[in-house]
């Protein structure tokens, strides 16, 4: 197949937008063992947009048209597709009623300007939009299969998964196996030097990629096979296993997961609960572990004591440690992970405090300075770190320090 | 002039990479008054690339291509265009020198791959890399302007201002001034019901550009001019004169910053504090507070209180209160704003509680359902909403919401 993926929407030409959807759509693409061939972006202007997908009907045989299918006036891909391939657009009365019924669940009376989403090419198939307004559209043409999805991610996606996903399964493309090990605690140039020699020779078989970002090593492993899901799947684990043998506990998830993710599991696999005290991450930490649905079996609260008062008031460390050691200071993270898991009545606190900058930092105490305590019921652990990065890089860095100590406290059990 | 940016690699069009070259490349064009019309990424390829560059010498009469100018055999962007162009590849023994000067420097012998970046095609004028190896190229064709450059950014970025912009200077091709309005507490819809009649007729002397994401509608402006930079800002400013009257305060920004800058500066301006109390949004109205420097000025604490008995210890929310009317309710929200407010001596209190799902929804209290309340010295106020999307959405959209019923407080000016 000859795929090619076209991203609408003038913001995406300007110097402030990425297309990302198509980074979520090459994998999916890639798990059926396809390559895009093309990503095309094209603003919203009739004749450019004409001229792509005429140029891409003439190369592509999948070709997948996302956004500018809105109700505003500059949302034209729907009439230019149309155009096109020569094909009229059909009012829709069914899916007017159905956008209609998603305004009143809002209490909103339906804009008018909505009326031209219940507009679909000739022929097509329709997707329907449970996220958003804009149905999904699935055309043949010739040799040609063509896609129109949305533009926004979490209209997009659902979208692909639930319709053009079976559709391409159904195609038998291929088989490709993928997985992600994310590691924590080592540099790019620490799991480089553990691995160099597992790189594989014929990336036609199998590829390994390294993505480093602050705080997260990810290496992204893929097989290919021609025969069957299984022989990937069995390819994939093959590759994977020398090297997990080598970078061993660092490696804190091979199936996606997010560190709060395997964080929370373990808390609840093991019956225990987690309060937080967070001075420079600000609420990172436990917006982080709150994002995982189910959070609230284990995680009980979280203190943000910004102020010494607070720390004080909220966790009960002593105003005359804070003047002693200073508010960055292993000695008032300790003290702030025992406060509050002493009065959250948790089994863990955690503590992070530090200088997030750009600005506060010292000679002796620079921005980066981060100190994580975790408190358990035999004591208190605490790690000093020196960041670098961007402020948010910085409490990014922290907050994954904090959630891989508690993960590998879980993980030595010495808890059963 | 029609604009084309050509991303040349196969790793642009995995799951893992973004082409961000063209960010940079299109800001600057952008400064000179001039859109980019299409960015087009693809693959080392030689058929890909040829229908690429056929395509775009077709359709452009100004062509970026960047990258696939390297030593391997993968890099074939250099043969390709000489194709495309029906021209010659010439060899430069004073290419080859300074190659060979270059890896001398670092104490190592060039290798003989290297070579093959001393070619350049016939008629092309060079621009010396002082980053790398491989030297960039401008082409006329006709009508047409052709770039070749090195796809490292370090190497591109140098090599653009030092060659390309005085020749596109010289060309004096325009002005351009861009003007982001942020708003909040409208849906996309009703923006557009407002604004419809002031879309611009020509789209060759001012654009528009709604962008929604949820909790945040974007109106991008650009105003361009063949005159003066001076032109292009008091176009831009008489452009944005009467959208913003008709959107009114619910345009929180019109200089990129976010809402929590926006609500920070409105703070620290009028010498007030804020404390927050967090339920379902489990710390991220703290997080994007935090996230901007010198908050500590006037977030005093933020509670993360998800379990009813930390509303009550932390909040002095009744149990009561609680057992009544449940943990999602006005009633509750107000007492955690007010509540939090006291405790923590801060001029504001604001507090969120809702089900962020995906589940714990029920018919009478359904996933999305949000209060958030803001306590003052004379009260507390709370509004209730129903947000859709995902957990994260749903925390997003209401950590949005409390912080615009902040900024609407603080703009009401009835704190001086």
């Amino acid at each position: 197949m000859k795929i090619e993926i076209i991203a609408v929407g003038s913001e995406l030409l300007t110097p402030f937008f990425l297309d990302t959807n198509s980074l979520y759509l090459s994998e999916r693409l890639n798990d059926l063992g396809q390559d895009v061939s093309f990503k095309t972006i094209v603003g919203d202007n009739r004749e450019d947009l004409l001229f792509c997908i005429r140029k891409a009907l003439a190369f592509a045989n999948f070709l997948l048209v996302m956004g500018g299918l809105g109700p505003t006036e500059d949302d034209i891909t729907r009439e230019v597709m149309a155009e096109a391939l020569h094909r009229k657009l059909i009012f829709h009365e069914e899916i007017l009623q159905k956008i209609e019924a998603r305004f009143k669940r809002r209490g909103i009376n339906m804009p008018a300007t909505n009326k031209k989403q219940a507009y679909v090419i000739k022929g097509a198939e329709i997707f329907e939009n449970k996220n958003g307004t804009a149905p999904g559209q699935w055309l043949v043409q010739g040799r040609t299969r063509i896609v129109l999805l949305p533009g926004p991610p979490h209209e997009l996606k659902p979208m692909f998964e639930e319709f053009v996903w079976p559709k391409l399964h159904e195609l038998e493309l291929g088989h490709m196996a993928r997985k992600t090990l994310k590691t924590t605690g080592l540099t790019e140039s620490e799991v480089e030097s553990l691995i160099h020699d597992l790189y594989p020779k014929d990336r036609d078989d199998l590829r390994l990629t390294v993505l480093a970002s602050p705080g997260q090593i990810e290496l992204h492993l893929t097989a290919f096979s021609p025969l069957s899901a299984r022989d990937s799947e069995a390819k994939i684990e093959a590759f994977a296993r020398p090297i997990l043998d080598r970078l061993g506990d660092n490696v804190f998830s091979t199936s996606g997961e997010e560190l709060e993710e395997v964080v929370g599991a373990l808390l609840r696999d093991r019956k225990k609960t987690l309060a937080t005290a967070e001075s420079c991450t600000g609420g990172l930490l436990a917006n982080r572990l709150t994002n995982i649905s189910g959070s609230s079996d284990y995680f009980m609260e979280g203190l943000i004591t910004y102020s010494d008062q607070a720390k004080n008031l909220r966790l009960d460390v002593p105003l005359a440690l804070i003047q002693s050691y200073g508010a960055v200071s292993p000695e008032v993270a300790q003290a702030m992970a025992v406060g509050v898991r002493r009065k959250a009545k948790a089994s863990f606190g955690l503590a992070v405090t530090g200088i997030a900058g750009p600005t506060g930092g010292t000679p002796e105490k620079p921005v980066g300075l981060v100190y994580a305590a975790l408190a358990q019921e035999h004591g208190a652990d605490v790690e000093k770190n020196i960041f670098l990065g961007k402020r948010e890089q910085i409490k990014f860095q922290s907050s994954q320090k904090a959630l891989d100590m508690l993960r590998r406290y879980l993980l030595k059990g010495n808890l059963r």
